[in-house]
């Protein structure tokens, strides 16, 4: 990979998403373009409004409002249609996949209205059209059934796909306020669509559940012959009295497949759904899908569903896929097994001593059961720079006693030194054993 | 796709996994073919003991003791190494990669103790060396983070790898049994691998952590210099414990990089976890990943982490990532563009009409709150076919109530013609509300 190509990439649209593409790829350009073994140059960026204040700034001479310097641009290898709407990107997503381009999209509106047309034309004039990022944001769906779950068929998928109406149902329930109040909030804090139905009623997850039916069982449904409900009608009484049944209200989307009758049922409603299940713990603006193969059993995904950045993930992975489409490349080439790339990502690197982690304990120990123990472990523990956040007594039978605590931040090599000293007193039996605490920090 | 082109691939080692491949490839063969455009042909098998009795019958003339007929035969596309263990597996993966092939694993130990020397062998012959199914079973952990997550760097990747522990420490924490009596049924389900170490001293979730490692950040790990600590010290105590100050304990695969440090943090270990954690609900058998990327966020995956059909599902995967490589096809080829390839999945698939669904329902009516009340409505709703589980009614100040009522299994076009028959009853106040129970039959 001495020479690395250079692929140009043609934005339509440089909205939230768009932004966070070009944001995103500046910000992992290096170990993109090692893992790609390509150069990523956004040639081009199309807005309608060229006045429009932006957040991110890109050079004057790569910004107009003529998408002619993308659709129709020969230098263009991949066209990211991130403006959105079933308007101009339906004709400017035409105009791209009959000149055969790559077409990568966020646009779930616009597949589920004109895919069986936009695949169509893709398909016969040797154009590609790929849409990771538009279902369920930065979760890998489209691929993982596409490709991961390729042995599979697929007799149910089910799941979250709006983060607004998740959010909204997330407030009502743990915070027992009404949907007219949790709106309000959702509205200030910008997560309702500007067309508010897209959200409420279901609309915008109905668009992904058409595109996951067509994905899994190559049947293109039209939204007016399926079930599309909205949150709207759900009060704080109904999560109540779902919540004593042992279940949660989530709105669903349900693509269940009976083999032998040979029927799909495609849908999206509200439904009540255990608490038991996965997907009924995917709260806020969070999405899940669970997908049953027949082969694989249940999988379940759960990630950010929208978001600049989420979203952008998902585009970015598209472009990857279509990187390595364009070099005719192995796609294994993503390089786990170019030495030379991976030492470069690992540049440096280095691997933490064990007895340098720092965090919290869980701390066993078996002690004889009589006065002063508590106080001596606790001297000990003090002279290791522990001190303990729980502690837990159970005498035994035997006149012995488990004490079990749990520390504040500790550092392993103490935890390690203490943990010796304990087993040399006295007082205590058998050496102590210790489990850590696992809290990610994110 | 007029002419497919065959595929050929040799098997070595016909136990669990190698069953489970030629099994599912025969099941779905149909579908995998109208996906790959390919033929796939499992032209040789090759096994130790040629005496060995084994569920699944095969075609004697492809059957042999001879791992040159697969391993140096230029017939063979596809290497499928799944003997496991390495001692022959790593000699005949040499071999075969340094021929140029490629080669699709479910072999952790191996990849683990020699990944750095085979992928390098691979590399330098033009081989390729595929081992989705070498972590976490079923589940793409190794396809997302490479392809679907290739825009991120990863802070925190941790979760749970073993599917064995987690069922000991499911079964103690939910029956409150000891870890001997645990294990004792855990060897009779055969959920434990002879070499019992690999599940109870972590190295089998060890060996997967390390190709995690390498995977997400390019530096391979020694097994001798990460913490790797089994769950054989929990007791029953421990479990109680941790779970009244609001943990669960699992045995958890850490993966930690501090980017401003550039340090890396590998580890194998039973941790307290927060339950509110979604890893923390992934109980039995199941196996799940938390992976945190700068981009994209936090992205949990949940699935069968062992299993005949699980693995074999990711062997599969791989091979059809192979067959794209081999065809030097775009990838996207997997044909959610060709028309044909879906009008046949789809062939004579109908869309179930709405009201021919079937479930159960939550009903909440409005009513007068009168005398005889609860008898009308359970009149009007019997006429309807429609009996009801449970029942809950609610006074309001204003001498109205609101009845909230969950139905046994009935059908849609009942429930609809209910609830407008109710919306014309005098008692009735407003038309009334109904959600749908999803329960998903797997």
């Amino acid at each position: 990979m001495a020479d690395k190509r250079t692929i140009r990439i043609g934005l339509l649209g440089f909205g939230v998403v768009g932004q966070g593409v070009w944001k995103n790829i500046e910000k992992n350009r290096q170990a993109l373009e090692y893992r790609l073994g390509a150069v990523l140059d956004i040639t081009q960026v199309v807005v309608k409004n060229l006045n429009r204040e932006r957040g991110v700034q890109i050079p004057g001479e790569i910004y107009s409002d003529d998408p002619a310097r993308v659709v129709d641009n020969p230098e263009i290898d991949i066209v990211c249609e991130l403006m959105g709407g079933t308007g101009a990107a339906l004709e400017l997503t035409r105009r791209a996949l009959s000149q055969g381009k790559i077409v990568v999209t966020a646009n779930k509106a616009l597949i589920c209205e004109h895919g069986e047309e936009l695949f169509k034309i893709a398909h016969e004039n040797g154009g590609h059209y790929f849409y990771e990022a538009s279902v369920a944001g930065g979760i890998p769906i489209i691929k993982t059934i596409r490709e991961a779950l390729v042995a599979n068929r697929f007799s149910m998928i089910f799941g979250i796909l709006n983060g607004t109406s998740n959010y909204i149902l997330t407030r009502m329930e743990r915070e027992g306020l009404s949907f007219d109040a949790t709106l309000g909030d959702a509205r200030e804090l910008g997560y309702v669509e500007a067309d508010e139905a897209l959200d409420l009623d279901g609309v915008d997850a109905a668009h992904k559940a058409v595109i996951l039916a067509f994905l899994a069982h190559g049947k293109w449904v039209k939204l007016n012959e399926i079930i599309c409900e909205g949150i709207r009608e759900i009060t704080g009484d109904d999560i109540r009295i779902a919540g004593e049944l042992g279940y949660k209200i989530k709105l669903l989307a349900v693509i269940a497949r009976d083999f032998k009758a040979n029927q799909l049922s495609v849908r999206l409603h509200p439904a009540l759904i255990s608490k038991s299940e996965v997907i009924a713990g995917v709260d806020e603006v969070y999405n899940g899908v669970s997908v049953t193969g027949d082969v694989v059993g249940t999988t379940v995904l759960i990630g950010r569903g929208a978001g600049q950045d989420a979203t952008s993930s998902s585009v970015i992975s598209d472009i990857a896929d279509a990187v390595f489409m364009l070099q005719g490349a192995p796609k294994a080439a993503i390089s786990e097994e170019d030495e030379a790339v991976y030492a470069r990502l690992a540049d440096g690197l280095e691997l933490t001593a064990p007895e340098d982690l720092e965090g919290r304990y869980y701390l066993r120990i078996h002690v004889q059961d009589q006065e002063g123990v508590l106080a001596a472990l606790t001297d000990l523990l003090t002279k290791h720079h522990i001190s303990f956040a729980t502690v837990n007594q159970k005498e035994l039978s035997d006149g012995t006693a488990r004490i079990m605590l749990t520390t504040h931040q500790s550092r392993e090599s103490n935890i390690r030194a203490a943990k010796e000293a304990l087993a040399g007193l006295n007082i205590v039996l058998s050496p102590p054993v210790s489990f850590r605490i696992f809290e990610p920090e994110v």
